[in-house]
């Protein structure tokens, strides 16, 4: 048997989301509801545990089973991973922005004026990027949408827990970094190093000339942050046994994916936010699992976005759109093989607009499941449900209903 | 107060098991159901956690209140205290068959035509084993029941991690062990030079000389996996400062049950199979209990045997005659100084016919319990009860009840 593994971020709330009810009480959702009706079983699941606020790393890497506590290291590496690089036990990642340093040297902008062009080309002259010091570590930047990118730095001795040379603030010279134990002074050292050539290499570079003209900023320096070494993460196909793909657009959550080794796949309009063609990665997805994958994760985002943006009606309609996939994807399944599982990664109420610890609902459906009264799909009715209250874990709990996970003893 | 610990091996099912029903649904189960609504509470627990597909040994250290994950080393330790064999923290234990070698030195038959006379004269043979590069290891084989057996080794700097001589496959040479850890290659040489030592007693022995002649594979060697250390297992006395007896049939539980620290005793066609005279290790643990002991921990295996045999109408026979040994234990406790407890150690469905991570419902009943409202015992009802979802530890629940655990801090 077969499991597609489907969250959507963000998607729970509070009772002040929309007037008196969550956006996912005053979402239509007969698709889902219909689906929990005659095939599942719910309950409500703490992501990580209860009293725990989840980022969405951590939240994932529970979900599928590993204990964040455990192997967290930090967000570069996600980022890195989600934006394409490959990666292994020896690289130490990091967030990055391009920016703008003014003339005093002081940060002007974190975001370069939020660069859309000609990154390419910055991403090109910052190949050359090396330590004079440490030549035997490999120095890779790879840019990412707008501003955003990744650097990654590789060698067999370097630590990850380093201060992020991103203030998060103006006005001020770029904060030296500075190794947090004592494995990490040396991976300082090196990215204080690029650093200063990043900025030596961007600010004589031609687009910035360019920019400058233009009355635009010029991105001549790079920022920091989110440094994390590669996590001890036994890949799921060792793990459970199990090949598997992710299909999602945020880079962070393909990245999660990526390093729990999952292949990844493009869906065709897949954007990340509330205007994705969600369709198509459910549509990917099942062909994923009809060309052989025995778990494929579908992620989808735009409820958290909504959220985090306070705009109730914006994430109530995408509630919406991901209740009309459920409605193909009902149709499609072939429900004597398949196990689906969906629920949110974490609360995130609209007031708020961050995460919170509040558990989120959660349903399987499928043949094996000792289904349950439920008739409605929200964070109100699945304290009702047949898996009462839970931590994480929900694709191993998935993979079992499937047959697909080994035992742990005899 | 006193405690009885009942666990019925792969009590717990999936709705497909018989008509839509799970067994323990589809069994009359009067008496359990009167004993929860009499004086019960119910819940579902996950043997281990959600998610996790438990094996037997690893269930059970879970319900006795250890963590697995912390000390679970293998099976063969348990499968060699389980046969009788007093063993300590320096033993390295494995599970043995008995096994035919042709003459070209392959694999002809890993269980020795399922030998069944002339086993104590193969120990007796064997009893001269020994390493002759490492003398101060300590060699110690045990027969059990047809080919099965335990081989121990004895010292101090002995690792428990390797690979096993039984390939699980026939014609082939016996594979050399190997050491998966840095401590472990000593006792793969043993282990290796042990092999072929009992190779040549064996093949020499009047025994298989005689078995030959009457057209029997010969008992000419010995095959050994399940690997295991002995583990850091607090005994039960030393843990909760009580007394307990076990009471079972099944070697790999009274193992367990031997490693946390309680005294087996025997009962009288107790068979560890569909067959049990059941009501006879009730007898015995009431015994048990009225001479001192604080707690008694009964198993009854037949349920999972039924289940690993796809066997729906066995299974239900069997709870239907674990529901006439409630019958009997309801009128013949002491009801004001008792708390029982009853539960599965995992869920084995029918057609899947292994453990899966699905819970399994558990009730606890005595005095001291806040009852609740269940008057069905089944994987369903329980998931209305009092003590809602948990993870494992039962055991020390049902003690706490009886006000037999210390406290955790002050």
């Amino acid at each position: 048997m077969k499991t597609l593994f489907i969250i959507a971020d963000g998607l729970a709330g509070r009772p002040n989301d929309l007037d008196g009810k969550t956006c996912l009480q005053a979402a239509k959702t007969p698709e889902i509801d219909d689906l929990l009706a005659s095939r599942g079983i719910g309950g409500l699941m703490d992501p990580i545990k209860p009293g725990v606020r989840p980022g969405s790393d951590t939240a994932h890497l529970s979900l599928f089973g590993y204990d964040p506590y455990q192997c967290y290291t930090g967000r570069g590496v996600f980022e890195a991973a989600g934006i394409g690089m490959d990666l292994s036990k020896d690289d130490v990642c990091f967030r990055t922005n391009f920016a703008t340093i003014d003339n005093q040297g002081n940060i002007k902008d974190r975001r370069a004026g939020r660069i859309s062009e000609g990154q390419d080309q910055l991403e090109e002259a910052l190949s050359e990027l090396k330590s004079e010091k440490y030549p035997e570590v490999n120095v890779r930047f790879k840019r990412s949408t707008e501003h955003r990118g990744a650097l990654c730095l590789t060698g067999s001795d370097l630590g990850g827990n380093l201060t992020p040379t991103d203030p998060h603030e103006l006005g001020i010279p770029i904060p030296n970094s500075e190794g947090e134990d004592k494995g990490s002074g040396k991976t300082a050292e090196i990215l204080n190093e690029i650093t200063k050539k990043a900025r030596d290499i961007l600010s004589d570079h031609p687009l910035n000339e360019k920019r400058k003209k233009e009355g635009k900023l010029p991105a001549n320096a790079i920022l920091s942050r989110g440094s994390a070494k590669y996590p001890e993460v036994e890949p799921v196909e060792e793990k459970y046994g199990v090949d598997a793909s992710v299909v999602a657009a945020g880079a962070l959550y393909i990245g999660v994916a990526r390093v729990a080794g999952m292949e990844f796949k493009e869906a065709e309009g897949a954007t990340g936010t509330v205007d994705s063609k969600i369709i198509n990665k459910a549509k990917v997805g099942l062909e994923e699992l009809e060309k052989g994958k025995g778990v494929v994760f579908l992620h989808f985002k735009g409820a958290d976005n909504a959220s985090h943006d306070h705009d109730a009606e914006a994430k109530v309609k995408f509630i919406e759109k991901i209740d009309e996939t459920f409605g193909w994807l009902k149709e499609n399944i072939n429900w004597e093989e398949t196990h689906l599982s969906f629920a949110g990664d974490h609360t995130t109420p609209i007031h708020y607009g961050d995460h919170v610890a509040d558990p989120v609902p959660a349903l399987v459906a499928g043949p094996s499941v000792r289904k349950d009264q439920l008739e409605v799909f929200d964070e109100y009715s699945c304290r009702e449900g047949g898996m009462g209250r839970f931590s994480g874990n929900l694709l191993p709990i998935t993979m079992s209903y499937s047959n697909q996970i080994p035992k742990f003893g005899a």
